[in-house]
């Protein structure tokens, strides 16, 4: 297939999209959707009684027999200033005469446009839970395995304290498990038919009006909402959000991951660490980075969707059109996140060597909180800490073990033995709840798996 | 009281906020509910055995009286990043020296003021739902005493069909129970205590950690997060999106009122519409203005919040910090939108018989819908559209009534006579559903307000 | 040409694309600009002696020959994260064995990319400002012939005091010039050519860096930049900043223009008007909505660059990648938006019959400040303001026209007499410098075009 | 000064302002300017002979002695929905009876308000520009001290090849002088006064009114615009452009700052580092957190006035208003961001021995492009890359240092002995142009600097 001359999508797609997102929500999937919301529309309308089983039989069948190029629906559409009417022209003259006239049967061009969307985003957002769930098995099983891992915790770009990968992991999978199921509840129920005619009244279906939204809505599988929503973008700013959290977790764990894998912290490898022709050495952490990078999209993204929702009238003069690349934009990209992040989970190396080195990196001044937590019930906070602070100094300054500094003073030596110093220095007494949080973490992940 | 040389607030909040919700979340409440974590985190850990009681109960004490000039803590946080730690030394200063050890006991900085902020934001969101309901109690009074009062529905700006002010009172409506449905949940499920210490691990606490954590979050009526949240930002960017969807609610009336208050439509005045000297003439809608220009700050609000989510390691360099100001800002603006959407909408003047003035305004050209409706049985849909146009051409042309021209046209006078054409062009035969609408909403209404 | 399966932009593209723009920007074009830069590479580095021109010649001819499938390029770029080491590759084959050391010599992907892309904008700036300035002319066009045309003018919503509508399209025309003035501004200073190599200290060229970008850049006609900017990103931000000023200069005109079309108001009409099947009489602004659809998406995607120049070390890890899709997104959605606007201006429909009905409609309040103003002389602003005040109350609640209820008015009738009113409430007596601010901008404006 | 109970400012302000800006741009500064702006507005008219002197010297004195409290106007201006009708109201009661009609002469509120926001901008980007200028000094000082200090230059996260520090620093350099010369530009040619009047056509002033615009400017020593610019916001939107450039060179900065201080990398130590009572170790790099924590709401700011511009008619209905706190947010931001970048490049302290450890780290395989170099003429460019990446992956594989891989590997052997392995190794040999870009960049700002 020869590239269009106009198309600006192929060189990124690859980068940062999932191939399965994007077949679901590509424009002939939307275009299929339509069709496909037509012809349950004929069909609902016949079993309320408002069009003939055969008209909305031939139209069923048009429907799945029509194949129209989107662009040519794109173009065509540019008058009107949606494709939705091309498509009608197209399916119209496509039936049977006496069937031509219960085609799109009191519906306007966004009833249809919506639906499809909403079909879509559906298929789209299913895809995206699965990779979801993916990521959050890798956690579990990181957590799991690197549950007593030691490593040391960061903040404010500095060593702190201790902590284990386990814990770090388990919070990684928290957030995928809460992504998951806002999403996966959004899809159920939130993702619903749009029926109102020209101004919302369903003008045209007398007294038929919510018994056809809700036989569309059942053979669409879509919700049946209570009005007609063309200026109310709830749903749509709903689907939107819930897919940013979803990024926000991915977003987590590459931004983690680019950090703990820079030559000087080197605790963690990538399976598929991208070379570099010119430099060899290089082990570049390219799914990370480009999750991070469209991470750093989505904020504009939403903003536009909340931007978009300020819709007048009975339907709007240009806010509703202003949702549809957005919409779709950000479930590609987060698309592409989660399953980008699933992928680069499952080929973690995970470096405890490193770990441990980095942690022993300050000479035991990681411990300094532990420390002071001794010397506390005699010395009482201010001296414990001014204690320990003034020997973390002089270990500093010197460049020797935070624990010859602390023996040399004669306030901390008062207290604590040799024995008593290095209980304190070490690690793995100083990790309070780290496991139990895993622990906890991973079994509500079993739950929620089933 | 003199204003500070430095603030910039004071001529904007009137304008934009609301003194309930701006209360709620000042800097002095802000203080109050740093205060009110560390007591409530001494008292929790007293009851778990971790800290005397007679220290905690000091520290509760202390908590009480204490009563720090915001600013003073602003300026000496400067040096840590956030006012916290000037606060601790406050507080320890001001309890007995036994029970100074026991001050902050375990925690972090970020501890105490994610608590706080989710305290502070309890509150302000009580008053949001409040204004929410009023918004809808107001709405639903509208959708009733409107349910059959005829008006034009307009889309992409024009003029389209029939519809009633009640129809699109009652889609105001919805999306207001919508939206304050959406806050109240998040106030309830997803507002936690923060607690984690350094890292995250709770290290300072040993086995106590989780019992701790409960005990706090049942003292401050939060929840109890299964994990630290320090990185995972998932909650406050739930609290600012479900406050965003309460602005979108209030921007939607806000941008209808101007619209129809412009004054060549004149359908709506407000009670407190802003004069002018220059201009006795005019009546601003100087609420809905203020609405829009406040929906105007969400969309970027939000993004803002979303890529704050970007967080390092155990606790961030920068995505913390960066939270604090928009979501204060957007709970402050949604606050002002609410109360000032719920009073607008209290004081509206509904001009019925302009309604139908507008409504007639094309000389019945609103109705060619229903005309091509009753035409389409007989002379199939394309040419039942084309006969219509062109009648519908011809009126515009002329300047005559549309029922003229129709009844001049050789193919529609052949299907109809002049009754027929008179009960086509009549709007309440073209309503569709709007009168079950209303009715649906306000009964949905009724049974949220119980 | 069958579209691909997950393309997405093919039913929106011709909504609010530009074609024109969207070629310049294509990923065909964008390919072929990045073999354009390395063909201009090896030829530079060839005249500054670096390379043997025979091998610069035949990278050039290869350069010239190859045609990569950009969807291909993409696919194969995913494991680099960015589509230039496959074409390198691509392009090393292509030479014979003993230039292929000199291919691509000392450059760093993103030295490629970010040549290409500012090439490519070159490119659709130059199409951006034409279209800027067809909206110009036309502006132009329409002040000049409706210099003298009077229309109400409208603030906060309301009819406020007399205009013109020449003003009205001046003040259009002046936001053009500035716009097309800006873009060229930054089109001819500001889009540079990107050499760095690794990063960014050119270390494979010795001597020579500084030589091989200036002539790189004279080759290209781009500007020769002080330092790389791999990580200093202002270039990208100006060119995208720059855009979305001309897009505001469009929305601007088509938030008029959607106002001004309303029913109600119906001072414009436009040549393309959408009709809708279901509703004959309707001539929707399209051009106007889908103008100001694509301004809603700026903001975001404005933010989106200025948060990508957050860029790390020497080069960066997510926000370079950021910048690619938005950067492309504003300028297609802006050169839509010029040609869509100049298309739009040259066919309006004027309607000074209607301009001077809706400006009567108020039967004279409109001219309340000019009556206000030939009282104060003698009574006094407060009195002449209070008593212009009760004058237009006592008009809007009886009905009558103002001139009567001044005329009624004892404390009026004492300062003005009948042919006093008159001449007070004669619009073209209050349209104080609207003549001469059409002619400044007019005039300015042909200095412009030359 | 007991703080207000619903100010929200105050604990940030210190975190994240500069003083200096934050007093230029306060409410009462804003009051201040309102007044100089009708002080101004009144001289202007008097010398256009409109007003008379007398009159003109009354409201001048007043406007002098007047200093209402801004909470007061913000509360009174809520019905008028902004501050200027009640400054009026006070103005016009501070000047005799017989000057009162002539206080506010011709304008409209948004004329004093816009133009105040003006001057005060330019009050606050003053101390801006000036800010950068010190970040531009710093930087060139720490450019020239350290142009030949080593270290490694980092790609994608991962050490990539040898630089210098003084190359890193001034590619900081260029940005603020950048950054300081675009604002600078901004603030003498885009700042101007409004004044058109109630409609823009400045209809009280007759044939006076570009008179008297230009005395105004000339007063206030702003710009004289060609036309009023009520709803053409470019110039705020130029304003806060310029001013979010400032911004993301010191975020550059900072970003940077933050890796470089991470305790495993250790290259910089900042003056002011934060402690952590907990951790007395810490050293927290607290100005670069929260310039970075100030970056981040930047693009979110930027985007509400770009979206703001879409301002409707004459005068708009929100857009205008919802200018006023991002406009003054982002110059406060701005402002704090400068200071704190200026104080904390002061404060530097480069550890040139541990950039020298850092760049050793990887035992050489950073100098592999420059190996792979010397191997082309010979080996041809695949081959030669493909022996550097064989012995890169022997040496990471067995731990020993690249040139022991490099000389133990035949192929290569066969071309480089020892001494030419170790000169390929030398970083020195592979800084290119470094040396000359440090003291193009320097060279220039002396020259901005005079």
């Amino acid at each position: 297939m020869k590239p269009s001359s106009s198309t600006s999508e192929l060189l990124e797609a690859p980068l940062f999209d999932s191939a399965d997102v994007d077949a679901a929500l590509a424009d002939t999937a939307l275009v299929a959707a339509m069709l496909e919301t037509e012809a349950a529309l004929a069909a609902a309308e016949a079993e309320a009684g408002v069009v003939p089983s055969e008209a909305a039989d031939a139209i069923g069948r048009a429907c799945r027999d029509l194949h129209p190029d989107p662009a040519e629906l794109g173009r065509e559409g540019a008058s009107a200033g949606n494709p939705v009417p091309a498509l009608v022209t197209r399916l119209t003259a496509a039936v049977p005469e006496d069937a031509r006239r219960w085609v799109h049967h009191g519906a306007t061009s966004q009833d249809i446009l919506d639906t499809a969307l909403m079909l879509v985003a559906k298929r789209a957002t299913g895809v995206v839970v699965d990779r979801l769930d993916d990521c959050g098995d890798e956690c579990a099983a990181l957590a799991d395995a690197h549950r007593d891992t030691l490593m040391v915790g960061r903040t404010l770009g500095q060593q702190a304290a201790p902590t284990t990968f386990g814990r770090k992991a388990a919070g990684w999978l928290v957030a995928f498990d809460d992504a998951a199921t806002r999403l996966a509840q959004v899809r159920e129920s939130r993702l619903a038919v749009q029926f109102g005619g020209a101004v919302g009244t369903l003008a045209m279906l007398g007294e038929q009006g919510q018994t056809v939204v809700e036989g569309l809505a059942g053979r669409l599988e879509l919700c049946a909402p209570a009005l007609p929503w063309h200026t109310d973008r709830s749903r749509v700013l709903d689907l939107v959000t819930a897919a940013a959290f979803s990024g926000v977790g991915c977003d987590k764990v590459a931004g983690d991951v680019v950090l703990m894998t820079q030559t000087e912290v080197g605790e963690l490898t990538l399976a598929d660490a991208g070379g570099s022709s010119a430099m060899p050495h290089k082990r570049n952490p390219v799914d990370a980075i480009l999750v991070r990078a469209a991470a750093r999209r989505l904020p504009g993204l939403v903003a536009t969707v909340v931007a978009a929702t300020d819709q007048e009238h009975e339907r709007a003069t240009g806010g509703w059109h202003a949702e549809w690349a957005p919409m779709r934009d950000v479930l590609r990209l987060v698309g592409g996140m989660a399953e980008r992040t699933a992928r680069m989970l499952g080929g973690l190396s995970v470096h405890a060597g490193r770990m441990r080195a980095n942690l022993d990196h300050t000479g035991g001044l990681v411990m300094a909180e532990a420390v002071a937590a001794r010397l506390k019930p005699t010395l009482g906070r201010t001296t414990a800490d001014e204690v320990v602070a003034r020997c973390a100094q002089a270990a500093s300054a010197s460049g020797k073990p935070f624990a010859d500094a602390l023996l040399a003073d004669p306030e901390v030596s008062a207290q604590l033995n040799h024995d008593d110093v290095a209980a304190a220095l070490e690690p793995t007494s100083w990790l309070g709840s780290a496991g139990p949080m895993v622990d906890r973490a991973v079994e509500a992940h079993r739950r929620r798996r089933g």
